[in-house]
């Protein structure tokens, strides 16, 4: 009998799910040898702007900055609030001071969202395939979930209509990530963005816009963000961070929404965990201060292409007959699904064996729809090992037969 | 019309309540004038070990650390696990790797134990006066709450008892803070310690046991903690925070529970947060290993001891004809009640008037019991500061009539 069993554990307890992506980088630290990772979104190592952080560091954690280790107002630190205004003026994610509340990364930015507008029992849709801890959640606060297909223009909306008429009720949340997808790489096009807001209104539904990887488009035009099409529509609130394109570490991000939410945010947030780390604030106001976001951007964009552009070479040489791909325009991942069918778990731990690194698809869909694809980070390994990584993923999948 | 009420708002969003002590800090900030701040729960400025932290930020977070400022592990960053259970060692929270689990605070410890045990319309009952933000977690929840009395000995378990027999049920969870209560000061006697262990363990009810305050005891003898007494008890959970003896703003603590629970609070906590900011888990990593923390506990009770003795000595001059106070042995607060009773709540806008600052009792009790009460914090205020802070905060009852 394991001792949970004599605990009074609550109902929604049933509804935690494990991560993969934690399982999975449990395994890779058990290996000995070297691994291509593409497991892992996250920024390469040596994409950590190391340097301008230590400098922010030097002056914003210093022995005279007794303040930077202090409570943060809940809210956010008000120099990173104005800072990250400032910043953003100009892009398609320009906000007002009052709309702006600092979270612990873009992950709290989803747990406030969910714990404001996700009541037990609630139909919640989710892309299919979709960010793990996305909908994990949205399960966490045991919403039932909606999956809708995602193509090559992002989420398909008149499917989640069709869905909805199907389930027989309309979803409360719409939960989507619109550019550069976390897995798919597809970014949600003009049309569906417009699309998808009439929907929300018609509804009566609220977005949740969790959008990491805008910044980080590489190629392709801009696309207006679902925050910028919405033009202050209470409906749509807009979760981001800094994980991508700073450092995910610092665990620094923001939700931007209508202002009458402001209030039920920072007591949600006191509930959570008070404020969010200051010294982490301190290094993002410093580092958007001065003036290092812009630069460290344009270097990312640039190794990113470079990256993907050897991962569609590298997939191209050695899958060109058994997958296809999709192209992202900009941010971490390509999505691959086998043609004919591999079993992309049965395959993780002969890749492993081989020594390259990924997310089965299954772990990208609540109801396991993805049997046969899998999501490669390209952002993290520099060109040659990628293509080392594909060949070894390939003879993984020549070894499982 | 507020725009909230056109959103489709969760039901537990009733159930979040606002911090006084937010606004209480929103107020300050609004006043110009030099306040003797009594508010806020944290260690002074100048005892921050702003000196010990710069000095292993310039290795933990140095240009060669790109790895500091990745995603950590959700269970915590293996390095600062290792350092903090070698520290712990011969404490009275001696304990395991398996059974520690970092956390974003304190406050998310909580968070986290109030979504593995808590269903809506649990009851859990807290001290009274209690934790404001404690309470407002186990409400987020939407637990209803029975509020169990404090006096010099801490929580009164007997009124625990009967006041789960006059509710007609058992508390799913009991919530203490059972060591220099924030915000009465008083410790749980051995005694009643072993007593609510008994108690919990006949109602298979869950100890939610937060002690933030255990190492700065400067007075008196050192009693067992609920973790010790409980030596493994699963029914134990032991939420714990760096925020007093080191810094509150780096937002690093520690659930301490059964192994069995740590796969549930990795799923959850990856669903709040993915982890908990590896910066600051290696400043704290280097601050233990550096043995940092034995000397500024040392230097923090000695001077929480003065303050403490100087808050004492300043309310005998000023208060001795209207007011009692607690006589804490550690920790950072006196709690006061008026005789007869002063309406602290309108005194608040007088004393910042007057130039001082405090949070009202009432802000410490669900149902509001304690109108006549205030809460004082010590520790952040040197001894002359903390005198004259008590003349104006008597200056204030004064004008108030």
């Amino acid at each position: 009998m394991s001792t949970t069993a004599t605990l009074p554990l609550a109902d929604r307890t049933q509804s935690l799910v494990g991560s993969v992506i934690d399982s999975s980088t449990s395994l890779l630290a058990a290996q000995k040898h070297d691994i291509v990772r593409f497991a892992m979104g996250s920024p390469a190592a040596e994409a950590i702007p190391t340097e301008a952080l230590a400098e922010v560091a030097g002056s914003a954690l210093g022995v005279d900055r007794a303040d930077s280790f202090d409570y943060a107002s809940t809210e956010g630190d008000m120099g990173l609030r104005t800072a990250l205004v400032e910043a953003l003026e100009g892009t398609s994610d320009a906000t007002a001071l009052e709309r702006v509340t600092i979270t612990s990364g873009g992950m709290q930015g989803l747990d406030l969202a969910c714990k404001l507008f996700v009541d037990p029992g609630d139909l919640v849709s989710v892309e299919s395939p979709t960010y793990t801890n996305g909908s994990a959640t949205a399960l966490s606060y045991q919403a039932e979930l909606l999956e809708v297909p995602v193509d090559a223009e992002g989420m398909v909306v008149d499917a989640l209509v069709e869905g909805a008429e199907r389930a027989g009720r309309k979803p409360t949340a719409i939960y989507t990530v619109p550019t550069f997808q976390n897995p798919s790489g597809s970014s949600l096009s003009l049309p569906r963005r417009e699309q998808l807001l009439e929907v929300a209104r018609q509804w009566g539904a609220v977005v949740i816009d969790d959008d990491p990887y805008g910044l980080l488009r590489f190629a392709g035009q801009d696309v207006p963000s679902l925050h910028e099409l919405a033009a202050g529509d209470p409906l749509v609130s807009s979760v981001r961070t800094f994980s991508k394109i700073i450092a995910p570490g610092l665990r620094v991000g923001w939700i931007d929404c209508d202002p009458s939410l402001q209030q039920l945010l920072i007591n949600a947030k006191q509930a959570m965990d008070t404020c969010t780390n200051l010294p982490a604030q301190r290094l993002v106001e410093g580092f958007l201060r001065g003036g290092h976001l812009t630069e460290h951007l344009v270097a990312s964009r640039s190794a990113y292409r470079e990256r993907k552009e050897a991962m569609h070479d590298a997939l191209t040489e050695h899958f060109g007959d058994i997958a296809r791909w999709t192209d992202p325009e900009g941010g971490l991942f390509v999505w691959v699904t086998f043609e004919p069918a591999v079993d992309t778990e049965a395959l993780f731990e002969v890749a492993l064996a081989e020594g390259v690194a990924y997310i089965p698809g299954n772990a990208f869909s609540p109801s396991r729809r993805f049997p046969d694809a899998l999501r490669l980070c390209y952002a993290s390994t520099p060109p040659a090992r990628i293509h080392e990584g594909v060949a070894r993923l390939r003879a993984a999948v020549d070894r499982l037969g």
